[in-house]
């Protein structure tokens, strides 16, 4: 008399000859119990998927399957997904702060508008009209507070505006805090694209590819342009208009500190990113700061 | 021997019948110390202007010129330039709120994707972020930790997300001082306006009309439209289109109370609001809680 032994997501059957469940449980324990245990065939296999379309299975299957899933999904949130979140959410902040530190200017003008426009550097303005008065600053820039065309405001009219400066303040420091994330995530997650891309840019490269995995895919041309696709498509489309030489790597000091072969630096770069990102995704070793030094001798 | 007075933005000057000048100071002192001082007539005016045309006074002039422009500048700010600049300010406020929840709820759904979508007080949410756990919140909406797609994160990886709703935490808290600020600014400045319109819906009345002198001057409809030109200028183009019934004062929980009869409550409340705003300007009693009275009888 021949037993087969079936293993679906509810999971594993004993079937006698005629095809009737006989037992169930774990596929170990049931290879313990049962002896001369077969696996069906084609032909067998048919009969014994037909026993489970019996409705009575319908809610275990369904129960099964969703749990699975929820499961696969769950485990689908990588590190990068979370580099992702962070590098968008430094967007976020940057353009938080420009909206605020305008409205800032703004505002403080009504008290001394030769300082509002003087510093242009937002994190240093906030600075200090958080911890200096308005003589002291007005003495900064060499201004007689006597000469100046803004109103001495009463304790109560500053306030806010000194509120609104430690605010922005402290959106700096949590983008700070952010971008040191960033990097201890991938110092675990891609330590040689950190090395030679840094955190920010790194990541914004991560994110405009979509994962890691894809970064390591694209061409080493593909990094050079990220983040340029506007011009190289109107380049696309007119000839007349040049082709893009970088798109976010622009920032890189490396292409900063060779600006005047900018287009053969941001190739060279895209090149060791390239390679970086290929050696973090297959697992490989740190090999980072040989190509920085590879880098840096391009141009000597 | 005639000798003549004269003063401007330099000071005063005593010229004699050959007019040269033969002292000069404050007017007082002068009228003390020479006696027959004759206010010079047309004929002399041009004569003494001529004087003053001469180089040596060109440098002088400036300087007096900037300075008192200077002054001028200063004493302009006035308290509703500080109203104005507080309300852009909350606007601002609650464009970067929506941003940076908007992220938060994003970043969020890595680790509880059911909790995520479920509170859309934005301001309850990220204050539920800050104080509980996973787990809780999981609990509140009840979601078994066991069934949530999101993944359970370390303690490093939290902690951004964490710092982030705080950080929009304490934004809201900045933008209800703000509006506190609003509030005290409007007592001293327009107390009838504050207590019909509210401080927001006041103080953007003001900020849409340039000031508190100009909203007193604008017709009731006019106050009644501020806010909803794109749709009024729609009407006047094509009469299809029908013609707004309020603008920016249909926040106002009056026009809530009664939008069955939105059109004709907004009118009143109009009306009320262009009484309120020149009786402030013109500095009259306090009337705000008889407009308020009257407001409430209007429907019942």
């Amino acid at each position: 008399m021949a037993s087969y032994i079936f293993t679906n997501i509810l999971g594993s059957f004993v079937f006698d000859d005629k095809f009737k469940i006989i037992d169930s449980g774990t596929e170990k324990t049931l290879k313990n119990k049962h002896k001369d245990l077969k696996e069906p065939d084609e032909k067998d296999l048919k009969k014994i998927l037909k026993v489970f379309k019996n409705n009575r299975f319908f809610k275990d299957f369904y129960k099964n399957n969703l749990s699975i899933t929820k499961k696969l999904v769950s485990e689908s949130v990588s590190k990068d997904q979370l580099i992702k979140e962070a590098i968008k959410n430094i967007d976020d902040l940057e353009k938080v702060i420009n909206i605020l530190t305008k409205r800032l200017r703004d505002w403080y003008s009504l008290h001394a508008p030769e300082f509002s426009g003087y510093i242009e550097d937002n994190e240093k303005f906030c600075e200090l009209i958080t911890s200096k008065s308005r003589t002291e600053l007005l003495k900064e820039i060499r201004v007689d507070i006597k000469d100046s065309m803004g109103k001495d405001l009463p304790k109560k009219d500053l306030k806010p505006i000194k509120d609104l400066a430690s605010e922005i303040d402290k959106i700096f420091n949590l983008k700070n805090s952010q971008e040191e994330y960033i990097k201890e995530a991938m110092k675990e997650l891609c330590p040689n694209l950190l090395e030679i891309a840094g955190p920010v840019i790194g990541a914004r490269l991560i994110e405009e590819a979509g994962s890691l995995k894809h970064l390591s895919l694209v061409p080493a041309s593909t990094i050079q342009l990220y983040g340029a696709e506007k011009a190289l498509f109107r380049h696309i489309r007119n000839k007349k208009n040049k082709s893009p030489k970088f798109g976010l790597i622009f920032n890189h000091p490396y292409i900063q500190k060779n600006i005047k072969n900018s287009g053969k630096a941001a190739r060279v770069l895209a090149d060791k990113i390239s390679i970086a990102v290929k050696v973090d995704y297959f697992n490989g070793k740190f090999i980072g700061d040989k190509l920085v030094k590879d880098l840096e001798a391009k141009f000597r």
